[in-house]
């Protein structure tokens, strides 16, 4: 299959990208690194990506920024942040990628584990993550041509321990490898409009 | 107790009153009727809100616009509406009132029934509905001074069968008094950090 991966050169995208690559023509994409660009807050510099890329059978997303900050120094413009980027921005490429994806293709979100699982300060990505969810859960029911589409729900990764552990007290360590492992499930599997816990 | 139930005039919204207003002082607020005028959208006119009414002890908020459409249809314009109005708005009411709101108070916000029964053109609100799990699951943890928040998730509503029976193929209709009840056990009770499901 040749697959857009989104994020690439996250934790996340990595570990996709890990699991896929030997099989698969993993086309990775990022703001400022892979082998083409993209800036998902921009619905215009998405739609150059596809066109850059052609044709293509499953998109990843592993990108999506939030703000961390404590509930009562939250304002409307903290929580934007993830409500346009991580939410809108990988929406928006599923509804500009749609018709452009093969028939039976599969698009492949990630959220994380703070709306199930909260920690201190992490309101603006539980509200992200949950919104995804919704979204995969009702979009899947109106793809078209067979396309599918699903969310991976990661816990912190292990490689991410060092940038955001603190934030974490507690919470499991995921396995890298484990979380790729979803993502192949998704794109080579026939599931879809799941949440896919990685925890 | 004091409680202003933004969006009172809606179906959900008189469903709340109907329930609260025998035993509690119930501000009702609206965009155009009810005792306070308040449009959610606009964080300095539901500041404006709180410094007209003073101190409460609790918000009910059944306020909330998404846009219905295939999904193949929605745009980021469209998506972008229940974001911000939905979304944001009663995240807004939350963010703008935990100052002020009684030690020991609560917010009750609405989402409902599409981000875990969705259906066709249900996207926004399935999107909208997974946000605002994910903002009261998490912002519960972070909330000072006793306050509690929840979420109300009801299925369509008997009394809104006919303008939007339509959208809603075989779902049960939930009896409106039902609903009210649930905002009763938010407001009432004490429980945090919950969706409380109606159907």
């Amino acid at each position: 299959m040749k697959i857009i991966l989104v994020g690439a050169s996250g934790d996340v995208g990595r570990a996709a990208h890990s699991e896929l690559s030997e099989r698969h023509e993993v086309i990775r994409a990022g703001r400022t690194t892979g082998d083409v660009s993209v800036n998902i807050a921009d619905k215009h510099s998405i739609e150059a990506m596809y066109d850059e890329v052609g044709t293509f059978d499953a998109v990843i997303s592993t990108s999506g920024n939030v703000h961390f900050a404590p509930l009562t120094e939250q304002t409307e413009k903290t929580f934007s942040l993830g409500l346009e980027h991580k939410v809108m921005g990988q929406i928006n490429l599923v509804l500009l990628g749609l018709s452009r994806i093969s028939n039976g293709g599969s698009f492949t979100l990630t959220s994380g584990v703070l709306d199930r699982d909260p920690v201190v300060s992490g309101t603006g990505a539980a509200t992200a993550n949950g919104a995804l969810a919704g979204f995969v859960t009702s979009a899947a029911i109106e793809m078209p041509r067979g396309v599918r589409i699903n969310v991976v729900s990661p816990g912190l990764l292990d490689v991410s321990e060092e940038r955001y552990g603190a934030f974490f007290p507690g919470h499991e360590r995921v396995p890298s490898d484990r979380v790729g492992r979803a993502f192949v499930k998704c794109v080579e599997g026939a599931i879809t409009g799941q949440v896919v816990i990685v925890s």
